[in-house]
């Protein structure tokens, strides 16, 4: 999928819209509806593994980002300063009050490891206030140069959860939790395939002692997409704001922790993964609508007008009764034809029409927006037949994505055969590495390529594609977003 | 309440608590879960009215700050500007990079009217586009002097609808949806009492055409509290940012257009009308927790245990099932006594004790937070009678701050009764007033005293407080947060 063509896939289905302040873009009703359903889903399963949701302020003191070392290096260029309180007029145009300077500057949220740190200070003083296990939906700001909107923006919509535990395992279990929660959601919910592993020393977020972190391919140039990251912080947060429990022995301890994250970047990966070039295709289980029903009514049957609309009404209010997001379009100015293009391209996963031909015969046509079969179901008998379609839906998208990743999957072993694929797009790159930063860092500037992550999984003996040392494992080049 | 009780409350049941920035507040889980049941509840309401949320950008561009006159004015002293974009280290120190100064600075939202009518002006162009009916839940931030912690903060979590109109009846119609629902949220589902009625032109939102607001008065200090407003813009922001629609005679229009809202400002004024000397009472139907049931073991009854844990579990699930939360604490390690304590602070609204006395009759003890009324229900038999007493708490609270806002409600027509009324923080007083500006100006620099709302009910031929000028109609005299 091209730019242009991206862009405008997102106008014109009305999913979001470009604000005038470069990198910040307003989210329309049915892009965050999609950002609704996702939280909805997300936030049940974070409740159900007793998380809890708060929220902490939005500023941030210039001050707390000088505590965690390396924290700061990761958002220094890309921070909203906030340094003034007052706004006058003078000669007709507004200007900044100068005498309202603020003593101490304030940064728009990047993250909120350090605010959040900062309070744990207090909160955390027994085993007993252990673990603590927060998360929170907000908005965060990184102005960052280059945007791509969903994938890059400036202002994003997320959930980060930042957790502190007694021991060492305890973090790693909280890991495996969302592990397991993020894989369910990326996988069962987005029908999104995935690669995941750890990321490198280079890649990782800097206040992490490792990141883990998810990863797709997009459709059509087989750029890799991150989709979610979770981060082992060990005691780097603790030692740095000095958070410290006392034992079950009376002994001061620092505390463990992790933090984690999704955000509206995954509508961008959804219409990335699953677009195809009629327009959007949306997994049934966030679409906003999940079946779009089309009456055929012409000149030649405006007689079958009433029984049509009186047994549309029926149908709205059997899939009402089984929770199906449905939407009647009866407008009468814009032609059957019009609107099929239209919910094709908002990517509706079903399509009904009743139309005289229907009516007689006592069924209704239905067409799947991912492969455009058709079935015809009875008009008395659909609901279990309707919720079957929509879940052969939601996988078999699935599936083509997979497949996709699949092929754009290879095993490289020779570093010009490396770069060919990589100038070409290729997809993801298994190749051997010498676990060595320059090694990484080289490839990155020879190639563009970065390490996505390294997954267990790829175990082997082998030589780095790059320097020819000894490798033990492969790792998943590409090329990001 | 003192200030400090209503500020130990807060930080004692864990609803909130302070964060280093002056006015900014942290929402702890217990808090938090009150403004995700009052946002579920509300976002229903206008869903069901066929309005859908959006997300505008955080930052606004100060230029749009000079485009409708009166905007500016309301906001310009409490507006968090955003000058710079990167920090960096010097000497081991955080400063402001003083290269990265933005081209233009950028406003911290304190009210997104500006930037959704700079974008209606692209979304708007026939009578087809309209109504737009949107609103949006986010954060705002007002840099006020004097901060109150959920009443006046400097951020604040809110809701913001912002609707267009072709005709004015259309937006009449639709300020009279807002106020019923807000009607509906504030009596039935918060139990407060309220006074609603017009702004003056001093006290209303200073974009608007006029303000509706509704209005109560505190448990203790007889204080008013603004709850929530309504503003009809009639034209103000569409002919600022030149919106206009062709209509059906092809007819270039501007559109009419209305905004309202409401805040965590909510959960404050909960707890200062609820509240009593063993802290809060929470309304059942935003309560986080309605229901706690206690188990009553000693040394006694350790042969009860099980026992009483396996009935426990039965009348949890029972209570699951028609969608009552409860918590069950059974910490060994605090005393039933000590629990009563804890949860009657946090507002429960319904705790049941079960010790060996209860399980030999079948039976459950039932405690009101509200009234400390006890009821001794069948353990076999018990879902529709726990449903009735959480409606009647819901009913009694409002039926207990209804009457004391009467009791604080004066109609007074001498100006040295007024004044005293007022100094004595007595509440509502229902004065007449000549109209004019200055009066009103004159009353407050006098007594501290604003008009809170001019209701329509009150219609009566009289003589201005102040002025002794004629006056065909009562107002409501309050001193306000």
């Amino acid at each position: 999928m091209k730019d242009k063509d991206y862009i405008n896939l997102i106008i014109s289905t009305k999913l979001a819209y470009f604000s005038k302040i470069k990198g910040f873009m307003i989210l329309r009703p049915y892009g965050y509806k999609i950002w609704e359903n996702i939280k909805n889903i997300l936030n049940k399963m974070l409740i159900k593994t007793n998380h809890e949701n708060v929220y902490f302020p939005l500023l941030i003191p210039k001050s707390l980002f000088n505590i965690e070392n390396n924290y700061i290096k990761s958002f220094s260029k890309e921070c909203a300063i906030v340094t003034h309180s007052r706004l006058k007029i003078k000669d007709n145009k507004v200007i900044i009050d100068p005498s309202s300077k603020l003593n101490e500057e304030l940064i728009i949220r990047p993250t909120s490891e350090t605010i959040i740190w900062d309070t744990y200070k207090e909160w955390i003083q027994s085993y007993r206030d252990l673990p603590v296990l927060i998360n929170q939906w907000s908005n965060v700001v990184r102005l960052e140069m280059k945007n791509k909107i969903f994938i890059r923006n400036s202002e994003f919509l997320w959930q980060e959860g930042h957790t502190a535990h007694a021991y060492k395992k305890d973090a790693i279990i909280e890991i495996n939790i969302i592990k397991k929660i993020y894989k369910n959601l990326i996988k069962k919910k987005l029908s999104i395939p995935f690669i995941s592993g750890y990321k490198t020393n280079i890649e990782k977020f800097s206040g992490a002692k490792y990141t883990y972190s998810f990863e797709s391919l997009t459709k059509y140039n087989g750029k890799s997409i991150q989709l979610a990251t979770i981060h082992f912080l060990a005691k780097n947060f603790s030692k740095a704001f000095n958070v410290m429990f006392t034992n079950k022995n009376g002994k001061k301890k620092y505390v463990w922790s992790t933090s984690w994250g999704i955000s509206t970047r995954l509508i961008g990966a959804i219409i990335m993964i699953h677009s195809d070039n009629k327009g959007l295709i949306l997994p049934p289980k966030i679409a906003p609508i999940q079946v779009v029903i089309i009456p055929i009514i012409n000149n030649k049957n405006l007689i079958y007008k009433n029984k049509i609309n009186n047994i549309i009404k029926k149908i709205i209010n059997n899939l009402k009764k089984i929770k199906i997001k449905v939407k009647y379009d009866n407008n009468k100015y814009i032609t059957p034809g019009n609107k099929f293009f239209k919910y094709e391209k908002m990517g509706v996963p079903i399509r009904i029409t009743i139309g005289k031909k229907e009516i007689d015969k006592n069924i209704m046509e239905i067409t799947r927006r991912d492969n455009f079969k058709k079935y015809y179901l009875n008009i008395n008998n659909f609901k279990k037949k309707i919720i079957k379609i929509l879940n052969k839906i939601q996988k078999n998208i699935y599936i083509k994505a997979k497949k996709n990743m699949k092929k754009k999957t290879f095993f490289i072993d020779d570093y010009n055969l490396f770069k060919e694929k990589i100038y070409n797009n290729c997809g993801f790159i298994i190749s051997h590495w010498d676990k060595n930063n320059k090694t990484e860092l080289k490839i990155k500037e020879e190639t563009k390529a970065t390490i996505r992550c390294i997954p267990n999984k790829f175990k082997e003996k082998g030589r780095c594609i790059y320097s020819g040392k000894k490798s033990y494992k492969r790792v998943v080049f590409g090329k990001s977003y």
